[in-house]
Order: C-alpha cells, then structure tokens, then sequence
C-alpha cells in the first residue's frame, strides 16, 4: 500500500483516423510518429499538472515496442523534453501492460523515496507493423500515446498490485524479427510476415481467460472484492472485452469499454482509457479503480488504485 | 540503503572468440543465440544459489538489445526456464547499465516486499549488429551473458544509486534502425549501416568524462568517498577505461579491467566484471564495491553495495 497518486494525465492521438465497420482507428500519417505522440502526451501530462519537466525526477519509458533498439526510448523523449538537469531515463516493458509495471514499480521507488515524482511515458504505433493479411489485428490496432505525472499524496494509494506471465502463451502474441532472434538485415519480402505483429486470437483469449480468472483470485484473497470495486479500467485488448469483464462478474456500467471508438492502442490502452474515465467523470478522485490487462508474454497485469 | 543481497552470478560466454591483436571478443556461433546465452547463465545462478525456478518470484530482463520486439525478453527466458507458477517477467533498459537499473530497482522492490527473490537476466549479442568499417567498434565488443539471483539479506546492502541521463548524447551510440523509427521493412543494403550499431567514441568520451564527474561528485556529496570503496566495477566500455579511472582517482588495483580479454558485453560487462572479481578473490563479501559505468542515452548509472 503506497501514498501514491496519478497527479495528471496526457493524451495524444494521431490526427487521422480509419474506420472498419463502425470502429474508428487513429494512425499516424505525414510528419506524427511514435516520438511525437509521447512527447505531445509528456508535455500535455505536465501542464495538466501545472508542472515543468524540471520538477520531474525520472523519466520512465513504458511502451510496448520502442523506437530504436538503441538508445532507450525514454532517452529520446528525454532529448525532446530537455530538462535541465541530468535526470535519469529508462523503460520498463511488459508489452502492452507497460503502463501498469511502470506505475508498480514507480510507486515502490516513490514511496522508498528514491525519486520524489516520476512522469511515465506510454503509447505505440502498431499501425506500423501490422500485416494487411491478418484481418483481426489489423482492424483492431491503432496509435496513440498517454503520459502521467506521479507523486506521493496524501489521499491516493496504490493499494494492490500483480503480475502473473504464462509463458506457454509467449509466442501467442509476437513481432519476431528486427532484433536479435531475427535480424532485420535478414529481411526478404517473401518473410515480411515475420517483421509484423502475429496474433493468435483465439488461443490466446483461452489462456486470458485462465490468467484473468487467477488475477482475480488472487484479488479477492489480499482481500478486494471485485463488488467492492468502483471502476475497471481494462486493457482495450479485443471485442472480447465485454465477455471477459461479464465472466469475472464486471457489470457493463463498472468498466471502460472504448474498444469500438479507439481499438487496442497497446501500451497507451490502459492509460488512455483511464484518462478519458476521468474526463467524463465516470472516476473521481477517491474511487477504487483497477487497472487491469493481459499483454504479450503472456502476461496479466492488476493494480488497484485508490484515484 | 536496502538490505539486499546479490546471492549468486552465472555467466555464459559463446564457445569461440576472435582475436584482434592481444584482444579476445568471444562471438557466438552456430546455434548459439542470445537467448541460449540468457537461459545458460540464469540456470547457473540459480545453480550457484542452490536454488530452482521455483524459489523465484520475479524474472527481469536487463539487455541492451532484446530477442523480439513483442514479447520482453524476460518472457522468451521465463518460457525456457518453465517456473511452475506464472511468476512475473518484465524488461528494464539502460542499455549498457540495465543490469544497475534493474539491481537498483529490484533492490527497492525487495525492501518493500513487493518480491522476495528475483533472477536478473543480463547480456547481449553485440555481434550481430556490428558493422565492420567502424573499426574501432567493431574490434571493441564481445558477446556474453549474467545473471544473478538477489534476495533480501542481513549481512550486504545497498547503500547507494544514482541514475544520470544527459540525452544530448542520445544519438552518439545508437542502432537506429528495427522497430518505429525506422521500420525493419525499409531494410535495403544501401542503408545497412542504419540497422547496424554505431558509436562516436571520441564525443562520447568527452561527454562520459563530465557524467562520470557527476556521478562521483553526486557519490561523495552522499558521504562515500571514493578512497573508502574496495573495488570499483566499471562498465567495460572501452580502452580509454584506464583515463577515466585515473581521471576519477581509483588506482590500478582497486578496479576491474577485463577489456582486453572480453571488451565490451553491453549489458552483460558490469556483471560479468562483478563476477570475475568475485571468482578470483578480488571482492569478498563485506567489501564496499561501486558499480558504475556509461551507456547509450547517454546515461551514467552509479550503485554502490556492500557486497
């Protein structure tokens, strides 16, 4: 249980969007990058805040893919921010729950005062490497980009937090090539697929299914009631959103459901979905609200806050 | 200051090397891969700790260069390791220095019992990304791996870390090329060298002398004088490691030189430096042991324990 409040949050979505039916998706075009949407959301997040990048102490990079293998990516939105000070960058990954083993970790530093207030830096452009020929992901994915501002507090907790990977589901979710298992000085046209985002939708919501059902568990034996909860603030993962939520005994009026109007933004999901419950409203400060997802690895991520 | 330990370190280098002169680089061959390397040397830190898979609570991967862009490296280890509980696994990134971001904040996650024991998984494959008409860093990396089990402890510490990131150096060590910024997909021969790694030594030097200025200043300001530590293990970044070690005041024998024999391992020479003193006697337990070194971003990472 730490003091730990989210002070501000900054969004920041591509200019143009693409529809599918009568889900939108926002992807970048022209000049916008994966860079320009986390520095548009760092510099939003901070005036939200009615903060510098002077009054922040580390600067976390929690995106799923980044933008260079090397430097890190919070290095490069650090260059963009240009603090006076040498303030650390770094980034934390766990794929699409990033956002949430970033504000894990944060709020454990925070509260053993390593840093005083930290400003996590979220959100991917799968636009790029998604594959035409792969319909479901295709349709599902767009960009966007979320960064938050955090800070010890006297009236917010982060009050639970957990993660559980299932690794027998690793290769259920991947982009294999552009590092080091396949380089990306081995790419032939004839193997384009390899470079691009895989998903095996169904087996994959099997074992979702399973991890979220134990995440669950797990929350209500460290004593959280999912009935006690004011808020759900999923991982816009897929369409099977609403059944996974009515399975672990969600009602439709206790979570955020954007998947239609924003798709699966990956790492900026969670974040973004959280945002934009607490601009309408549908959060207040006070509530208990439970970030949770499962990502790539396969990962569950869960972490109740007291907003 | 954490009561934490480093418990045990296994190190895993690739069966044949290249020499360059008196230099050595050991470069994997055949079907040895990054990954071979990771599972290699956690397999062998858990050997040396008498422990299994089991006794972990947390797996993290601290490489420079990861395996996939989708999942974490720290999934792809956990799926070969096969923990029988869906432990966590997740990726921090420094670069060169992941491996003290990782002990740093692993270190404060034990303290506050968030994990009690967690495997940190270290190394790359620099080799597959050289380019060989830069010479300087083409002659200069090796392949390895380390990691190293860590665990709450009464007898060692760690008194002290600090993280500085002065991102005006961001672009003087980079692979730009594999994930958004530039896509595996524009891949063509003429442009090979932007997917390959690339290092501006000379301006890197002049910038990393100022950081690690810094760093020591920052160290001594927070009452360790650098004339109180035992042994210092640099980052093996390069041969100008000797300058900057006289420029900060350690003399010969009170710091780890292994660039001849292994030159620089990216994320893996810090612990495998650690690990060589270790095993010839040069650090015991008890002993003050700074860990410091630069990396891509540019960033200086500065931890300093009683091992």
């Amino acid at each position: 249980m730490s003091a730990i409040e989210i002070t501000s949050l900054g969004t920041a979505l591509p200019k143009e969007s693409v529809n599918f039916g009568k889900e939108r998706r926002y992807r970048i075009t022209g000049t916008e990058t994966q860079l320009s949407l986390l520095v548009e959301s760092a510099k939003k997040a901070l005036e939200a805040a009615n903060l510098t990048i002077d009054d922040i102490d580390v600067i976390v990079g929690a995106v799923a893919v980044g933008l260079q293998p090397i430097p890190c990516t919070a290095a490069l939105v650090h260059e963009q921010l240009k603090p006076s000070k040498n303030i650390p960058a770094f980034d934390i990954n766990s794929t699409c729950t990033s956002f949430i083993t970033a504000l894990d970790i944060i709020s454990n530093q925070l509260e053993i005062g390593r840093y005083q207030r930290a400003l996590i830096v979220s959100g991917d452009t799968p636009s790029i490497a998604l594959n035409k020929n792969e319909r479901h992901s295709f349709e599902l994915f767009g960009d966007g980009a979320v960064s938050a501002v955090i800070q010890r507090s006297e009236a917010s907790q982060i009050l639970y937090a957990n993660q559980l990977t299932l690794s027998a589901g690793a290769h259920l979710t991947e982009i294999v090539g552009g590092l080091t298992t396949l380089p990306s000085y081995d790419f032939r046209s004839d193997i384009q697929e390899k470079y691009q985002f895989h998903m095996e939708g169904r087996k994959i919501l099997k074992m979702a299914v399973g991890l979220v059902e134990e995440g669950i568990s797990d929350l209500e034996k460290a004593g959280f009631p999912v009935a006690e909860i004011d808020m759900v603030v999923p991982h816009q993962a897929s369409k099977a959103l609403g059944l996974i939520m009515q399975h672990i005994g969600v009602p439709k009026d206790k979570y955020i459901n954007l998947v239609d109007e924003y798709g699966n933004m990956v790492s900026a999901s969670i974040p973004f979905s959280l945002a934009k419950a607490v601009e309408t409203g549908s959060i207040k400060r006070g509530d208990k609200v439970l970030l949770i997802g499962t990502a790539a690895g396969l990962t569950l991520n869960a972490l109740l806050i007291k907003y």
